[in-house]
């Protein structure tokens, strides 16, 4: 199985991620904009996610909740800038526990012989906060989803 | 009077842009935010720009757009991320005329000794679509816009 390959430069704004999945893009941008399919695959395996707002169009807002075991929320949120079904998305992402730190994030779909590329770029407000998220282990958790995400196509 | 300063470093997704200004910070911000005042001030002195939507608050939109003698019109718009009066403003920006194209935009106003540093940090989706906004000549633009903004300043 094709694991997800993550690239961050150092002292660049940019952390560029991604994975080829054995799914025509069509079928790929579908389960990726399903709200109802989002708490089957966002973050990792020990918590719980729920979709509190999902309007996936330009302009709409995201908003996803994240359960731990112990009961703690996380929120996480955003607003969609560009959607070209199934081609591109682009939107903002704020963890809620440190507002005002935004990122946007491009995401792109290619199909190449009936796989499908999965690009995610995120580009942050300063290095400092993309070498923190990178301290956070945002790549375990990453990995963690996109895992979850190849499982969930099979099943489609 | 300081004028504005540009860096824009090679291969990075960003330019930074400040200027100080002669006026506290409260006052700063608050023409920077007053849409009855973003006409007086924001683009070149050969257009005229009326403001179509501007409500500054987390998730607001704004939106701009400008005349040339020509009759041209060109949209700019995106949504507030941040709003922390007099201190942070964090947005989106998109010029309709390239969709798809989103930079993310964070200005900060510190005082000094009664004067303003406006600090004007836009990330953008890739280094090519840095490049190419400095190429459109937004030096010139934003360089205007600030001298603009000044001399409002000294009226209010």
């Amino acid at each position: 199985m094709a694991k997800l390959k993550l690239v961050a430069e150092p002292d660049k704004h940019e952390i560029r991620m991604w994975r080829d999945f054995e799914a025509p893009r069509e079928l790929v941008f579908k389960a990726f904009t399903d709200p109802t399919l989002v708490p089957k695959w966002w973050g990792p395996y020990e918590v719980t996610t729920t979709v509190d707002q999902m309007d996936v169009r330009k302009g709409g807002i995201w908003r996803y909740v994240q359960r731990d075991d112990s009961g703690n929320e996380y929120g996480f949120s955003g607003v969609y800038h560009e959607v070209v079904s199934p081609e591109r998305l682009v939107f903002t992402f704020e963890f809620e526990g440190l507002p005002g730190h935004v990122l946007l994030e491009t995401v792109t779909f290619e199909e190449h012989d009936g796989k499908t590329r999965m690009i995610d770029s995120s580009i942050f407000q300063t290095v400092e906060d993309r070498d923190g998220m990178i301290q956070s282990g945002m790549e375990r958790g990453a990995a963690a989803s996109w895992d979850r995400f190849e499982e969930l196509l099979k099943t489609l």
